[in-house]
């Protein structure tokens, strides 16, 4: 019985990191409704990698598909990337992003996670930034993570229009779009 | 005779610097068609002080009006400010501001400069960004020197509604229109 209930469980826990793929030991501790420690167990004999090394790997797969922007230009960690597509993004607020008044991540910080993801969703050598529509809506603090999407929905002669949205745990926090420019010429 | 040209020649120096407060002694040399050397000399006998200083001293006035933004995260440097009015500031591109592909400032460094003025000039203890329409009309590369100017254009309730526009010596490189929102309760 306990041998049943095991592989139902993993199963469900396959399952379930195929959706979210960002999901915490202690996520899905919670969800499978079993101790933290048994998701460890679970996890070594299913040879799935903990979340970071899981990020990690995401991020070297997103990072080898760059082409309009250099990967240490990302602002972020970049975890997924379909060039001329989509892309996703993650970013954690720090104390140094914060105001000093009023400790909200300051704007340029939230706009350069999404600026720099729309740019590498550009399938093109090089790009820049033509215009950008953006609004904040929910004030985000030290400690929240940002997951931002980008997609791609037009493209018309050199110009890319790209929305951006950027959402901490609970709910969107931040959207934009962008008109990107690609540039004919590499390095101009 | 001497005396005379000096005399005139000192009374335009002066002139000049009300209306071109940024002029180098280079550029002084050039418009009134004397040597360097003699705008020092002129300057030492006006008791005008270096660009550098001049500079200085605008920033120092500036910083001791600020209300709504810590002078610490004012990106780029203050050097006018009328609160609840308009603010000047200038920001040198430098290499780590490019983007490593293109040679090309970074979006968000330009973005940047331009939102932390806007905060700025809110007549208020504190305030966060609402909304953004930015276009980039000019790539800026490193060494240029961007002076943004930011203005109230209509104030509605708790809302301000600022215009920036940032130029290099040339032309205008970059312009936005934000809506800030200023805070009821400081550190909210």
């Amino acid at each position: 019985m306990a041998r049943i209930q095991k592989k139902i469980r993993q199963e469900r826990l396959k399952e379930r990191l195929q959706t979210s793929p960002f999901s915490t030991d202690e996520d899905l501790a919670e969800y499978l409704q079993v101790s933290v420690q048994t998701i460890r167990l679970d996890r070594l004999e299913l040879g799935i990698p903990e979340l970071r090394e899981r990020i990690k790997q995401m991020a070297e797969e997103a990072r080898n598909k760059l082409q309009a922007i250099a990967s240490t230009d990302v602002i972020g960690e970049l975890i997924d990337l379909e060039v001329g597509k989509s892309g996703i993004s993650i970013m954690t607020v720090t104390a140094d992003m914060v105001l000093e008044k009023t400790q909200v991540a300051r704007a340029h910080y939230i706009f350069a996670q999404a600026n720099s993801l729309a740019l590498a969703v550009v399938d093109a050598p090089a790009a820049v930034t033509g215009v950008a529509n953006i609004k904040y809506k929910v004030p985000v603090r030290v400690g929240e993570k940002l997951v931002a999407k980008a997609e791609v929905v037009r493209k018309r002669g050199n110009k890319y229009f790209i929305w951006v949205k950027t959402r901490n745990d609970m709910e969107e926090v931040f959207r934009a779009k962008f008109i990107m420019v690609s540039l004919e010429h590499e390095g101009r």
